[in-house]
């Protein structure tokens, strides 16, 4: 059942590694079929590496497994919730990308300090609240999905494509499987290179009408040199 | 046309990944042929990777195209108004690399800290100032390229073959293809190793007879170790 | 004898070379065979690229060597005293991994600020206690390992399986040789974010029923993402 | 001629490159004849990676070229003053090492602050005075030199076989050429640990007891582990 998105799910992961958003078994990525509305997502303890593209698991949108004989990733439920709260989503990631949890750790947001954030992100990535002790006792992985959806009450979730998981790490989405590996590999080089700016220059700032030129810029495709 | 010029940009783009300067799709250079004075450039939407020699594209110094199927980068007007304004350039180079980029998004110029600096650079790589409203609504591009021309009125190009577009990245140049990509990399090396000494030493100086010194010395070929 | 334990010794040390844990000869692994109680472990001077399975040393618990013709690692007597106090043991690693090592020398632990460490340690990772100088005169590497026992005196050594020798490096063990190579890349991956997070957010924290919540889910498979 | 000692030196400047020490053509190793007391060293303008061992030169402890088609580097007056002043040394490489290239722009010396350090070096690594103009203006690769014996009037050469060059870079030396690229690795490693050791903790120390350990330790092989 849906091979040829199982094929792109896997590269996809493969991708997250290569360009080391993804180290020992930390991280997935799922992707939402139009047709059907199921997801493919991976399964639990697999590193990247080891993963076939037949291991992968197909669910619908409450989580019942369709096909697949591992358990999923325990973070399904997280995705499920981000799939349904953001209509336009079609793929997920979830990494531990080193800069992205810096400031997830931090509880701080991602300035946007750049033309490469706004190519990606028209506002800064923002940080989840801290979840509650009953929050965290029951349904943690879909209370998880919840807070990132609040975390977009007053933005729009396709402009500016990442959250951050406080004292956790990022989430990325996207239209397609290979703009959300995209926006991960963007996340983080952005990420980065904010924290060392503002080690640099604390009261740096970008102009909104730079910011406003580049969101248009990549309309019709992302980043066009 | 200018098969051979296609060719070094070609490997010029490989180089500037491989030295890893270029991230996704963030990152072109070109190329002047002497004699007809037409540019050789990357076309848009092309991750330096999946370029080949014939994707590339031939223009004049007006940006109007002579060969290729695709569109040009939408850099190109930036690389024209800088070989315009600095017409010993030959080649143009523009990334999104980590440590200038970072100095760029700050606002604050590189300082010339060390003889590696001094080995490509005489003076310390100057920021342009903020664009104004009304420069980013029209003709983005090419007053990039202005600003640029702006901050070395004071300064040789030659002598100091590289700048950071305020809140954006870096833009480099050279006498060849060759020395484009030679700059671009020691741009970013210099820049990483500013910032950390500035952290270490925020007093530190370059004795100005060892910056004459490592600029002489390099006169007939460049770092000549 | 006991070749199968050198076969996967071999591999691991490997793994830390590849991991980026290991450089020039700096570091080892070994393990406890469960019949014999025996210790497999490096020999002195050997690069791990050079390493061979047959180069791998056997000794018991009192260290007397029963095969090998080269001389065991002088990290050994620490290696024993660990296996001699943590019982539940099975495999211990040193290396001189870079963002453990700098808190190692900076006398501090490494707190934990987010699920990838919870994931992997309950508590902070304790640094150990200054060597008196007649520690250092005689036994050293023995004593080195007391002082790791002694700084686990109020924790339990699986639930946070690291440690950092002040002025020194770590010492990382599990219940096996593969859990052992992953707690060794997950404490170095979890120190660098703690360095890193501490620069954004000096007050930052972590949320104690998240840290229970993962540490809870990792029962029955590691961070099972 | 000494053609086994120019392939040493040419797999020497391959280990410099791998070890990520050396960047476009910054960079350069010689080696001693123990017979004849000829020099070996790279010739100017090449590239690492574009060395073959027939390219190397071999000159007297005055310069003369007593074999080698190109021009030696421009560093080799630097290299020679180094052998006759430190008669034990076989080997010296000089690089522009990130970290270690920090702490000379800086102008300050890389502290002692853990056992990695105190395998391969007993003291911290000292950084050499401000060079006059006139020993700039004249002699002056001569006089890089005669300023870095300077910086070890009161330290033993081989207990500390490295030094920075205020404003410039290293040069490392050894009784080998094999030791003398393990120290460039090593030098590089702490520098960087030092650094960040230093943004943990200012008043980090590393006991005396245990520097003295490591020192003798080493005796008979470099760091035993």
């Amino acid at each position: 059942m849906l091979e040829g998105i199982k094929i792109e799910v896997y590269k996809a992961n493969q991708e997250l590694a290569k360009n080391g958003l993804v180290t020992l078994r930390w991280g997935n990525i799922s992707a939402k079929d139009e047709n059907t509305g199921y997801i493919v997502i991976k399964p639990r303890r697999t590193a990247s590496a080891l993963l076939r593209p037949d291991d992968l698991i197909v669910c619908d949108m409450d989580g019942k497994i369709l096909e697949g004989t591992h358990a999923p990733t325990s973070d399904l439920f997280t995705h499920l919730e981000i799939y349904k709260a953001f209509p336009q989503v079609m793929s997920v990631a979830h990494t531990h990308s080193k800069w992205a949890t810096v400031f997830a750790q931090a509880g701080k947001s991602i300035p946007n300090l750049g033309t490469a954030h706004a190519d990606y992100f028209k506002y800064d990535i923002p940080v989840t609240r801290t979840m509650r002790p009953e929050e965290i006792a029951k349904d943690y992985e879909k209370n998880t999905g919840r807070i990132i959806a609040d975390a977009f009450t007053l933005k729009d979730p396709m402009t500016t494509p990442a959250v951050l998981v406080k004292s956790h790490g990022p989430f990325v989405w996207g239209q397609s499987i290979h703009e959300t590996v995209d926006n991960a590999v963007a996340l983080e080089y952005v990420a980065e290179m904010a924290f060392y700016t503002l080690r640099l220059n604390t009261d740096t700032d970008m102009n909104t009408y730079l910011i406003e030129k580049h969101v248009q810029r990549k309309q019709g495709g992302r980043n066009e040199q």
